[in-house]
């Protein structure tokens, strides 16, 4: 069942470790079918040296096993909440990976210093406040889930396929989990120059609306005019 | 004799290297065997290059040599200090990992800025106060155990498994040597976000004691639901 | 057509990634026929791991399609504004490496620290201005190419073979496209030096002229006595 | 001639590949023959991929070649100074790694934060004062070389086994060649830790001069005890 979504959700796993983005069993890559209502995502806490497309496992929107012996990741729920909430996206990705992680530690938004930035996320990558001790104590990872969606009340998630929850860890997100796995390793190396920009210059300054228009839109909508056709 | 316990230091040992976090001959793991009050560790000097588990030295709880015609690591008195001190651990990693050594170097803990840190050490990695010149002068290995010992009299070793040993460098712990490996895996990891979080920004906070909690307790104990049953 | 010079095109857009300087399908090299007054260079967008040197496009000076099916890199305007205004040039490569990125997103010219970014660059590597905001609505990629030429009114482009454009990424170049990409490499290495260097002392000073003449001109002109005659 | 030391050459030189301390020919290794008199150096500009134990170049002690068609390595005169110098030397070092270079462009000595630097040097990485403008002007190499052991007028260069030239870049040695490339690769690691530390504590304090004495006289001298015997 779901064979190919499977694949694609393991395959976005190991993209991951290939990547540099993971440690040990850190990190969880999801995509949904939305014709079915299902969801495919990594199992909890299994290496990724062992793992196969098989040990995926296969939950409906509410979270309940529909194929697959294993628990699915802790962070099932949030990534529900987020399938819900956004309708266009089709594959979610978490990771803990260290320069995105270290930004959501400093809860600061990632400032939009350049084109490389500009090329994926129109505007800064922004940051959630922590959770309040209510949403800790009680369905944690629902409560993950809703605050990005309030984050994102005035923005578009496909236009900025990234979100930091403060003092935590990013969550990507795209139209195939291919898409979302591409865009966390992205993230991560725009949160390094950032970090490195900060060092050159403490007062560096984001880049002009103009720049950020032209660089977004020559890689995506109708005018883009990247890549082959 | 103590085939097993054998070959699982040497692995640890080698799993140091795999990960990065040992220079040349730096660093040494060790495990004990509480039954017979036995432990092993890591030769002294000896290159991970040709090194065997047969290597490995076989030593009772006072030091002295059982098995094994190579030096024990110059730390084992440390470790033995150790092993005394935390009965419920069973083995202990000693790095000069990059990271997490520069704040010991800074003499400084590692805040919990993070869930990636809050999921391993419940609260901040502790940092000893630099040796005593009469500390150093005689014992000093044995002195470096006590100094960690004394550092932890309120805080409990399998909750915080790891140290920063001021001007020094970190030991970390787990149940087996192969959890204090993974331990010591982890606070590089920690460490190098802490490093950058303070670069994004200088007043960053630590989490909540709520997600500390929630993040802890999410893995450890019996309301633990990560990973597989 | 154009065989040897579409293969030295395509070895140099994977040194980029040998050595660490691109991610996905980022970054582009080409070189230019001065005799026949043509250009390859590599496809837009397509993955590094299935290009081959057949993809390499062949264009002329004007941008139009002479050989090859795929598109031109979207940054190709901005290479042949750079081949018209600088004659001695024979290869251009443009990248979004980590660190002298970096320095371009800060808007800073790196100061010429030391000895190895005396060997290669004559004094401090430029950073344009960013572009206005008309400059970036029409021909931008043109713009790009004469922000870049403006910058360099007073300087020899082959003594100083790189620019941070600001706000957005490095361009290199060299007599030869094997050169450029060497020169994109060395820049890498020297914007890393100039990061760490201003952490280790925040008001770390240039060389002085006369270190600056030495090292350059022991490798570069008459008097150079670097390497094999 | 001399086929051993220049195999041993040979191979420290490619132990800075290994180790990631040279990028494309920077770099140069060398050991002396204290009875005949003569200096095994790698050759100027040559390619480590195609660089071969024959290529290595044999001078005497006014730089003279004795064996080899190459040029040697134009850092050739400073080597021949230090062995001048330093009798107890048998080899000599010369990298840009980019940690070790970032303090020497910071022209600030790496002060001892730790015990990894205290494993292997016995107090600060000294750093030179620059160059002046008549000592760069004529016989540079030469110069530099009177610069480090002028620096070195109160300090033991087998206790203190590596220099920060300012504005260029370190030269380390040792009894052999093999020992000056470790010291290399440890100078890297210990100022790297020394920048990290830096960023976790703007105001760390060196070590105390018992904890400098201790860890240096573990390993080196009448009382060391690390290590097999």
């Amino acid at each position: 069942m779901l064979e190919t979504l499977r694949q694609e959700v393991f395959d976005a796993n190991l993209e991951l470790v290939r990547r540099g983005l993971v440690l040990y069993t850190f990190g969880n890559a999801s995509a949904i079918d939305r014709g079915r209502g299902l969801v495919v995502i990594k199992p909890s806490g299994v290496p990724y040296e062992t793992m196969t497309a098989a040990d995926m496992v296969v939950v409906d929107l509410d979270g309940r096993a529909v194929e697959g012996d294993l628990r699915p990741s802790s962070d099932l729920a949030t990534h529900l909440v987020l399938y819900k909430a956004f309708p266009a996206i089709g594959g979610v990705v978490h990771t803990h990976s260290r320069q995105a992680t270290s930004w959501a530690q400093a809860r600061r938004e990632i400032p939009c210093f350049g084109t490389t930035h500009a090329d994926y996320f129109y505007g800064p990558v922004p940051v959630t406040p922590p959770l309040t001790r209510d949403e800790i104590e009680s369905d944690y990872e629902v409560n993950t889930g809703h605050v990005i969606v309030r984050r994102f009340r005035d923005l578009d998630p496909l236009a900025v396929p990234a979100v930091l929850v403060g003092n935590h860890a990013p969550f990507c997100w795209g139209k195939t989990v291919a898409e979302a796995a591409y865009m966390a390793v992205v993230l991560e190396e725009v949160a390094a120059m950032a970090t490195q920009t900060l060092i050159a210059n403490p007062n560096a300054e984001p880049v002009a609306q103009a720049l950020l228009d032209k660089h977004y839109f020559r890689k995506h909508g109708a005018t883009a005019y990247y890549g082959q056709k």
